[in-house]
């Protein structure tokens, strides 16, 4: 998969910065095509400040000492730690676009968020599906949350690798996902079957809504099937959005993990 | 298991309050015996109003309405949603005490917590132990997160149902734990093992460190296998704490749900 020509939609990077020290240091040697300028508050010491302006000049990133008050009024008053990062425009990422970069036979996994709109929740569940192979995630343009810097904290980083797809409409993206021999599985706390019962699908569109189970009814009748994830409480526990969206995505990779 | 006797150490919650709409309903109506008095700010309107109200009087708990402004101080500046309580006394919970609740041949899961000092991450985990059927879960009384009221809020309640242990050390109390036939396992990202390829012991205290695998030296001696969740990155992604601890949590789930 030509991963490096997938870059997140820039229109999605509402703030169009990285901020923090790890999210940064990470950015800048595992995504400098991202970066288009780093500032670096004038309070920041070694040794950080030696690994940050080292990772610099290896990635022939240009970097500017500032204030950290200014660091302040780009970060919007979030937590900066003295590093902020710009970013550069990135290719906006369609879902057909997308689709011709996977091969159409191959095991693959693609994450659907349904309505998800809290960004410490997106950023999570970006960061497991990255963790765990998925080839992309979708979410709509509407009703979700944006990747915008929260999200790419969250994510340690993860929303700025992993192709993100932004669609008007969850239900035609179905229908077209299946034409290109996806199997669509929402999690539903609703279905009888477990997702530790049935192999997941080898081409598998995860559909993962709300607090990790509560998809939208049109959505939920264009799956293939529905999964719950059986949880063992009395009836008071119940799974965050991020965790439930983990053991999906885990539960694809377990049985997939040396096959693709 | 006799689970009410069960309840978190009152030292533990420092601030002995529960705040915010759905923490505080599913504490009325699932652990009304935790609840010493129920605190409504005069700008929460029907139907949440009633329904907290029928709550409160079908539980037995006093109530009061009071100004917003009385609220925002007792929660020390949190958000509360117009909405707290506070919370009764508690029976510290002691690892013999804790021991002899449990049988000593069915299989059960402890989670260890090593060093995870985010009270998100812990409220986290706390909430996937509980889904996942964790008898308890143990922590050391120093660098740790204490269960405040962020730990109630973000396990949503499950901090208040599942017995929490706190230790004074944890390598003692691994060995104190083998001799009730415990395997320990550590998580961690440098084994060569698995969480996929071995069963999973089923008297399991799965040890869990700061960033879900970075689980402190003498800990690592101690544990009886080690075994790591396999992520399929390129050396970029990473899992976060609580992911990491839920795919554990769940790997033993999957195994013995239905035999315990």
């Amino acid at each position: 998969m030509k991963k490096q020509l997938l870059t997140p939609n820039s229109s999605l990077l509402t703030d169009n910065i990285c901020r923090g020290r790890k999210p940064v240091l990470d950015l800048i040697t595992k995504t400098p095509e991202r970066c288009a300028k780093l500032l670096i508050a004038n309070n920041v010491r070694p040794p950080f400040l030696d690994e940050l302006l080292q990772a610099a000049r290896n990635a022939n990133i240009i970097y500017q000492i500032v204030a950290p008050e200014a660091l302040d009024k780009i970060s919007g008053g979030e937590r900066h730690q003295g590093v902020v990062c710009k970013l550069t425009e990135a290719k906006p990422l369609e879902l057909e676009e997308f689709l011709k970069t996977l091969d159409d036979k191959a095991p693959a996994l693609l994450v659907i968020l349904d309505h998800v709109e809290d960004p410490h929740n997106l950023g999570a569940v970006i960061r497991s599906a990255e963790a765990g192979g998925a080839s992309g995630m979708i979410f709509a343009k509407r009703r979700s949350a944006v990747p915008n810097d929260t999200v790419i904290k969250t994510s340690a980083g993860a929303s700025l690798r992993l192709p993100l797809i932004q669609v008007a409409n969850i239900t035609r993206t179905i229908e077209r996902l299946k034409n290109s021999n996806f199997w669509i599985v929402g999690l539903s706390e609703k279905s009888e079957l477990s997702i530790w019962n049935e192999k997941p699908p080898a081409r598998c569109a995860l559909v993962v809504g709300a607090e990790g189970s509560r998809i939208s009814r049109l959505v939920i009748e264009n799956c293939d099937m529905l999964m719950k994830i059986p949880i063992k409480t009395d009836g008071a526990g119940s799974l965050n959005a991020s965790v439930a969206a983990a053991l999906g995505i885990f539960e694809w990779t377990r049985n997939f993990f040396n096959q693709s």
